[in-house]
């Protein structure tokens, strides 16, 4: 298995039995969430945004307006931090302290490269659209040049990276066992619905 | 309307048409997301993590181990950030560049204020558990000093706070009205599902 090697920023401190650096299992989270979150800080300001993400091996690609104020900092070469985060559940146990959640989640650590060749800016939106719907880069209307000029995409080259992930039951203490108090886990999943299309417009 | 003021680091820049300082709008996007990303910064590397949040009235609270190095930081001073975002679409455009997410996101800017009182530590405890499941604060057994020592609770001010929300369908130009793309909208949505009861666990 392909891991990640760990750094003094990517090592998990806090309930170190939960971490993996193992490559497939951060990527399988990386590609089932839609949304990340963006850190960097400017002046000692921390700034935080939630944005689309998607990945092409061990790029991870953002993009957003040429405008985008957090984007500008990173391309100062401040230095980012990434979350994405996957609920799973919520785990009640009998006692208080010991409710939690289930979840995976991946952090990573660099610094942003803006992405500046045509035939990989292409690449990448297409694959962003393919990560919405299977296909869809096919069907939708290409960007034109005054749209691609008008969006920033960054990536993030995956080398400081971790995942932590919890899963199962709740953890008692074993004096806490025989409480008549009940406890379990209720799942909790992100649900993709059916798509509801545009009157008009061609369904497939 | 009670309404947050609008500060310098507020202020929505980009897309202002989406942002929202109404103080009910916000308390919704709080009190239905499980999670926040909540980021600070330490001689300029930037520190996010994923946590379990709640609310009551204007105080946001999160909580953790009192090894927690992100919360160390936070109790020297420095400025936080936290964002909470609910995804609540997949919206498919004629045109490439106009895919998009529905989604509500509150961000929060200031500094953490250790809970020390008791009354309040405990208080925001139940709030915690009333969270995962209304009633819950009665049924499970209480934390005991050990466990209250070992958690530290933060607190933060909600005064500098921001929504962001988008809606609706796609928004193409008008002369992509007409290719024949199908375009609409695929809701997704956090469900939760039945509790998975542990088997000998005295059950409601």
């Amino acid at each position: 298995m392909n891991q990640y090697r760990q750094t003094e920023r990517t090592r998990v401190r806090r309930q170190p039995k939960r971490a993996s650096y193992d490559v497939d299992s951060v990527n399988a989270i990386i590609d089932e969430a839609l949304i990340c979150h963006l850190a960097t800080q400017i002046g000692g300001q921390p700034l935080i945004q939630p944005t689309i993400h998607w990945r092409d091996d061990d790029q991870l690609y953002v993009h957003g307006s040429s405008k985008n104020g957090l984007f500008k900092v990173l391309m100062e070469g401040q230095e980012a931090s990434l979350s994405i985060s996957l609920l799973d559940g919520i785990v009640f146990a009998r006692s208080a302290m010991h409710h939690s959640l289930n979840y995976r989640s991946v952090t990573i650590y660099g610094k942003a490269r803006l992405v500046t060749a045509e035939a990989e800016r292409r690449h990448a939106l297409d694959l962003l659209l393919e990560k919405f719907h299977e296909g869809r880069s096919r069907e939708a209307r290409p960007a034109n040049e005054q749209e691609l000029k008008a969006t920033s995409i960054l990536a993030f080259t995956l080398d400081e990276v971790s995942a932590k992930i919890r899963t199962g039951g709740p953890v008692d203490d074993p004096e806490d066992m025989q409480l008549p108090v009940w406890a379990g886990v209720q799942p909790v999943r992100l649900q993709r619905g059916e798509i509801e299309y545009e009157e008009g417009a061609d369904k497939r």
